[in-house]
Parts: C-alpha cells; sequence; structure tokens
C-alpha cells in the first residue's frame, strides 16, 4: 500500500549520527563571556553529567545508543514514515510527499528522544534530580515523562504567563509526577531578585533558564543536574535517530534519495533530527536541498546575524557561535512558542555558512492555512511550530507541479497540536496577525553583539 | 525486545469478525416500540445506508473489509500491541501484561475504525452528508476526521454543556471541516421543542441522538444519513480489527492465548473490539476470561436488567435487547463520559447472558489512581474512560501475584487522555467523588420497563 512504511525490530538504527566531524569546517567551539577562552568539557561539569558532556564534544561521527535507551526509545519508535497522498491529490502535484510522524510518542512530539536518552546518562551517572526550563510546556512534559519512566526526579520552572495560561501541559507533568512551579519563583535566588526588580512580570525563558541552571548548580552533592531541550550538540545527536529511520524506510520503498527535505527550526533540535543524516549524504556529493524553516516574525537563520552570543536572555550560560538576532531580542506573540527564540543551534547554524541548508522564512497567517489544509487532507491536527514546515512542503509541492517534475519531499511532522488548539481557534475568529521583524531590530542586535568574540570560519581547525 | 510488536503490511486482517452467528442463542432482534413487532432491514433505509444496515444483518462470520477502508485505517493501524514492562516491575506481579494502543489514531482513539469505514460505505451509497451526535466530543471529532478524509460535509450536535465547556473538542472538529452545534439547536423541530420546554436545559445525550436522527431524515434527497459510534452490530464489527491484530500479535511472540481480556465497555465498541475474536475462541474451548469493565456509578452490566429499551432517552429509537438501567437514568456527573450511557450493545449484553463474558465494576477515584500508576510507569495518560480498563488489570495482576500465577493479560488502551486532562487535575486537587447506585434506581428502571417485551434465549431460533 506504501502510503505508511514501518521498521522491523532488527532494522531499527543502533547508532547516532554525528555531524560535527563531517563539517568543512572545524566545529567553533563555546568560549567564556569572561575572558573569550575557549570552555572545556570541565566547564561544563556542574550542570551536565560528564558522559553526556563527552557527547557535546565528541568528533567521532557514529555514536552507539545504548541497549536500554534503545528499548525505551523503541516504546513509541520507529515513528511511521507516511505519505501524504490526501495531500498531494489535492494540491495536484507530481510531488511525492513523505512525512516521519513524531506526534506518535506519549508526550506528543519529538522531543522524547532526547529526553530519555539525557535522563538515562543522568542515571548512569548518578543524578538523582534534573532541573529545565520550559515555555508552552512541550519540553517540560517530555522530560517529565522520561524522568517518570528512569525513576528520577523533575524539576520544571515554567513561564509564569504559559503557567497561567496554559494548565493543560502543567497537569501532563503532575501526572508524570514532575514538580512544575511558575517562573519567576521565590525558589531560587534568580527567581527571587527577578521577582523583586519586576514584581508583575510575566516571567521569560530567559528567567526560567537562569533558575533551573541555578536550582542544579546550587545542589551541592551534584546529583542534580540541569537538562536541555535543544540547541545543543549532544541534543541534536539523539534526534538523528529520526533521519536514520527516515532513511532506510525511504529504501524500503525504493527511494535512493528525497529532493527536498524539510523542517521546522526554533533551537534547531527536530529540524537537525530529521536533516543531519541526509546533510552527510550532501557533503558526500547528493543532490539535496535541505531547508530549515522559522517563523517570519523571528528569522534568527534568514536575517539573523553569525555570531557569538548568549543562549539566555540573562546572559549566564557560554557565548555559542550561532545565528542570532541578540539576546535581548523578544519576539512577538505567536503561537508557535518552540520557535520563538533568538539563537539556533551551532550545528545547524555553522552548516548554513557553509551552504548545505537554505533556511526559509514563514509568515504566521500562512502557517496556519498550510497546517489546515493538512488537517483536511491528511487527517492530522499538527503543532503550530510543525506547520511552518507545512507551509514550506505546501509551497514546495506547488513549485513541483509548475515545472512538472516528480521531486520526493520529506518532511519532519515534528508533533500534534490537540495542545494547542486555542491557535487554531483564534485563526478561524480571524484574531490572528502576522508580524514584521523590523530593521531596526537588525541594527539594535548588530550593536548588541559588536564587542563579542567574532566566529572564525578558519578551516585549519585552529581557534 | 517484545515490549512491543508491529504487523507487517501483508499481515494485516482483511476480514472483520461478526459474533452474531457464533453465538450459542440466536441474537435477538431489534424490535418496533409501537407494535412489538420486528424490526425488518428496511426499517432503517431512512437513517442508515443499506450497505451498513445489511451488516448490521449479517449472518456470516467473516466480511471482507474492502480495499480502500483498509487503505484509510492503515494510515495509523496496525496499532502497536507494547508489553507493560515497567508496570509489571511496579506491580511486582509474575503476570504479563499487553495491551494495543489506540491512542495512535489522529484523534487519538478507537472510534476512527468505525468512522472511516461508516462514512466510506456512505461514500459508495450515494451519501453527501453525515449527521450524529456526540457528548464530550471523542465520537463527534472521529466521524469530523473520517468525514475530511472522504470529502463529506459532516453535522455534528455537541450537547450544549459539553459545547459550552469542553471546547477543544469542537476546534478538532472544526480544524476537520465539520460544523458542530450546541444541542438542543434551533435547528430541527425537537431542538424547539426541548428549548421552548426547557429553556435553561444543559443538553443531553438523548436529545442530541433524536436532533441528529431528525436532521438525516428530513433531507428529502435521501442523501442526508446519520451514523453512530457505538452500541449497534456494524459499529463493533468494524472495531474487531482490534483484537484479531492483537491475536496476530501475540502469535508472533510466541503467545498462544491471552488468559484475560480485559476492556473498559459504555456502549461497548472498544471492548467488543478487542474481545470478539477472543469471545470465538472461547466459544470452541479455550480457557479465557473477559471482563468488560463499567463505571460503579453507571452499572448497566452488573446491576442492570437485561430487556427491551431504547436507545435514547427521548424514545425515538426501535427497542433494543440489552442490559440497561431504564432509558430515563441520568448517571452522575463521573469523567469518563463516555461511559455514561444508560445501555449496553446487544451483541455484548447476550454474550453476558450466554455467560460468555464476566463484567466488572470500579469507582471513579480507584480508576483515576490506576491511571496516575500506569502514566507513571508506562508513560502513557489514559482517557478516563480507558482508565476501567486498567483498574481491572491492575486487579488482575495483583490477583496473580497472590496465586503466584505467570499470566498473560491483554487489555485495550482505548485512547489517549490529553484532551481530559481537568479530570485528572480535580483528582489531585481531592475534588473528585465516587458515586453509588441505589437500589431505588434499580427499582425505577424495573418498572419503567416492566411492559416492555421480553428478550426471550429461545435456543430455536424462533422469536
Amino acid at each position: 500500500m506504501s502510503v505508511k512504511v514501518f521498521l522491523n525490530e532488527d532494522e531499527i538504527p543502533r547508532q547516532w549520527y554525528n555531524l560535527a566531524p563531517d563539517l568543512p569546517s572545524p566545529l567553533q567551539p563555546p568560549l567564556s563571556p569572561a575572558d573569550g577562552s575557549v570552555v572545556p568539557p570541565e566547564g561544563w561539569a556542574k550542570i551536565f553529567p560528564m558522559n553526556l558532556v563527552e557527547q557535546e564534544y565528541s568528533k567521532e561521527r557514529w555514536i552507539d545508543i545504548p541497549d536500554e535507551v534503545l528499548q525505551m526509545l523503541y516504546r513509541w519508535r520507529p515513528s511511521p514514515l507516511k505519505r501524504a497522498v490526501y495531500l498531494e491529490k489535492a494540491l495536484d502535484t507530481p510531488a511525492k510527499i513523505y512525512y516521519k510522524d513524531e506526534g506518535v510518542s506519549p508526550p506528543g512530539s519529538h522531543k522524547p528522544n532526547t529526553a530519555v536518552t539525557q535522563a538515562w546518562y543522568n542515571k548512569q551517572f548518578g543524578t538523582k534530580v534534573l532541573t529545565t526550563e520550559t515555555g508552552a510546556g512541550q519540553w517540560g512534559s517530555a522530560l517529565s515523562f522520561a524522568c517518570s519512566l528512569l525513576g528520577l526526579e523533575c524539576k520544571v520552572f515554567m513561564v509564569r504567563i504559559s503557567f497561567e495560561q496554559k494548565p493543560f501541559r502543567k497537569i501532563m507533568m503532575q501526572t508524570w509526577g514532575a514538580n512544575c512551579v511558575a517562573s519567576p519563583s521565590t525558589e531560587t535566588n534568580s527567581g527571587r531578585s527577578f521577582m523583586e526588580k519586576y514584581p508583575d512580570t510575566p516571567g521569560s525563558l530567559g528567567m526560567a533558564i537562569s533558575e533551573a541552571i541555578e536550582a542544579a548548580v546550587a545542589d551541592e552533592s551534584g546529583q542534580t543536574k540541569y537538562s536541555i531541550g535543544s540547541c545543543l550538540n549532544h541534543v541534536l545527536l539523539h534526534q538523528t535517530i529520526i533521519g536514520l529511520e527516515a532513511k532506510k524506510q525511504l529504501e524500503k520503498i525504493g527511494i535512493k534519495k528525497p529532493d527536498i527535505v524539510i523542517g521546522c527550526a526554533g533551537g534547531g533540535s527536530n529540524f537537525a533530527g530529521l536533516a543531519f543524516p541526509f546533510v552527510y549524504d550532501k557533503i558526500n556529493g547528493a543532490d539535496i536541498e535541505i531547508i530549515p524553516v522559522e517563523p517570519a516574525s523571528c528569522p534568527t537563520m534568514t536575517r539573523g546575524m553569525f555570531a557569538y552570543d548568549f543562549g539566555d536572555t540573562a546572559c549566564t550560560t557560554p557565548l555559542a557561535p550561532m545565528h542570532t538576532l541578540g539576546h535581548s531580542f523578544v519576539p512577538p506573540p505567536i503561537h508557535a512558542g518552540g520557535l520563538r527564540y533568538h539563537g539556533m543551534a551551532p550545528l545547524v547554524s555553522q552548516s548554513i555558512v557553509e551552504g548545505l541548508l537554505t533556511p526559509r522564512n514563514v509568515h504566521q497567517l500562512e502557517c496556519y492555512a498550510s497546517a489546515i489544509q493538512f488537517a483536511r487532507t491528511e487527517g492530522i491536527i499538527t503543532a503550530p511550530e510543525t506547520s511552518h514546515a507545512i507551509a514550506a512542503v505546501i509551497q514546495e509541492a506547488r513549485k513541483a507541479k509548475e515545472e512538472g517534475k516528480e521531486k520526493v519531499i520529506l518532511f519532519n511532522m515534528s508533533g500534534h497540536g490537540l495542545m494547542d488548539l486555542n491557535g487554531y481557534l483564534q485563526y478561524f475568529e480571524g484574531k490572528l496577525q502576522d508580524y514584521a521583524h523590523p530593521q531596526e531590530e537588525i541594527d539594535r542586535a548588530e550593536a548588541e553583539l559588536a564587542d563579542y568574540p567574532k566566529p572564525s570560519m578558519d578551516k585549519t581547525g585552529k581557534w
């Protein structure tokens, strides 16, 4: 029937793919904001377990997936590869559109791929408690799920306005036994100081990150660590199982390579998870167009700078080499909360600089219109983040029709939208709008980052 | 790894199983409330297409699944058979617990199995519009999804109080292009008359059924039909793909038969879907305990009568032979809305009378406690309906431990609970309660049904 392709148990990938050693130029390192020196692995020891830090710095192309991690992933993986036959028909396109359905995980997105993995490595290392931040709750719920499977405690700092306005993911976290508090909270020094300084603040991801890191570092026993849902190399590594499965699934139905690979990108993890195994093919000569898609209102890749910047608003992280709109940029209130981030994963950013990716941005209203067309043809209601990928897929399918080419388009259906239905309602009621990214914002970011160290694309590998 | 079993494409069941011809006594027929005569197939012609009515009356054991229906089912089927290894460990039981995960369908439950099938048969028959009723929205959203795949119009009458209090499934229906209105509505005679009589009514499933049927019958072109989500023979038939898949999946891992089969039962469709293929084995000598589970507050099977009664509160349907608490019984406001029904599918009811099933009831608080244990071990947050099955599974797993027996328990994970998280929150906040079913209610039902025709269990097949 070929509308869906499974993998048998013995076909499941047993290694993750690490893009770092295959990048044409060496991956730029994180730098200390204090003196611009390279942050060594030990520099992360207080917040991450060293087995994950080792992956963060690894130059190995293939990294074994531990058997116990595979056992957990196997509860919902391999995710099905589906062909969007109804959407193709509606678009009357010669393109063949395939997608990985990551919505089949219990929390409903790709996030658990790295959540269970990080929780497992932490448990091996002796960690008892994981802390993290969450915006709308997608990542917080995935980590809560992972910790419940492994018997770890989980502490989630959730941006206050989401905590109050979006109670459902909070209930999910509670059902999985996690302790979720509104951030800023009274539980950390930074939280108390944010509350004193801005008593009526709705909170922000930047504040929540500061609290989660502080809560981890404050435990002098070393048994509390921090966990992050995107951006860093080891997180993207864990997601590559998506693309590795997809390659095997395409092979099973006789497709040697896709012509176009598409994913939405906020921090970069779902995009990289699908795309990096195909970036490897592209580096080795395959003709594939690889498109990360972002909101036009938060155009990190398409209008941001490739520069050293902080990962958080409060400037507590090391400096990362990435596409950025400046750490003080506050994205407009679009519904795709997971794409409202000023930066981008260094591995994705450097791949853009290398010319391996062709990023694109799309406005919110086009995304919702595309998601509704997808729901009414394929039957799946997607997350607002995923709708960005779908908008680009529909653009490419229309282009294939104009060109009369039977292209194979592959995209990542990164999550379902059943917890995000209010955005659809507001769209139907005509209450949503598009937001421009004005030139002043770009000027402001350039000024903000003017005195920071600059990444070197020196191919000698010397920093 | 055997924590999950898939089926290959060529192993998917291609026929549904019809229990009717295998029941020891002939299935009791529906009767006309006017004169007690048997309702012939033509009696349903105004509300259902004749190809589905034919299935309703069929005496064939195996009925072919049309290829185009299989293609649609194949988008999310076969559903995985998973082993609850984490739950087993937490319970320290020698029992092996397996479950079918029906939550992987786009609307999140087993309901689409019959929704896409009914929509397809209707389309073949020339139907352009399907009407239905829905309480909390599980069935209405499944039919909306099915109609969107097949290009049919869908009109859903949603019980007013749910329409107002539970907006999310309404948004799902809207996203799939359905027209969902609060019932009672001003669109039908019965709706207008309900509103005149009870201006402040919160609505009821009984009223919504009356409106949906009236809206179908009122279209004199015959192109509008009514669709039902449970209870009737053809609906249960379409769900048997669940149990047929489960049998093949158990065989694949070397399990000849389960010792215990469990499903929750409101109208009976998810329970029958899993159980009937095993009822067939039991009729043919297999030693299997088969347990439908219902709320203690709505104990249709365990404390109701086997009698002829109306399917709806407004007394507009034919009389059905079933376990019932009387059509005017109003179940207490438990969160498992899909189990708040006064009756039970005739095929399930008659199987109980034949001694093939051993029904059980469970109180709400035990169900939530069980669902939370399941979420914190297996990682899946289940629907409140499904929690009834899980409560019985945990009871049986504990019993297996006491007896020291390595039993195989199979149950139906009929749907995820991501749209029903408020019930969990109320449980955590201590706001939920159990409800007794008082003797006066039983006396009232007996009086209500005293003058109705009685089912005959005469094994000659003569009525």
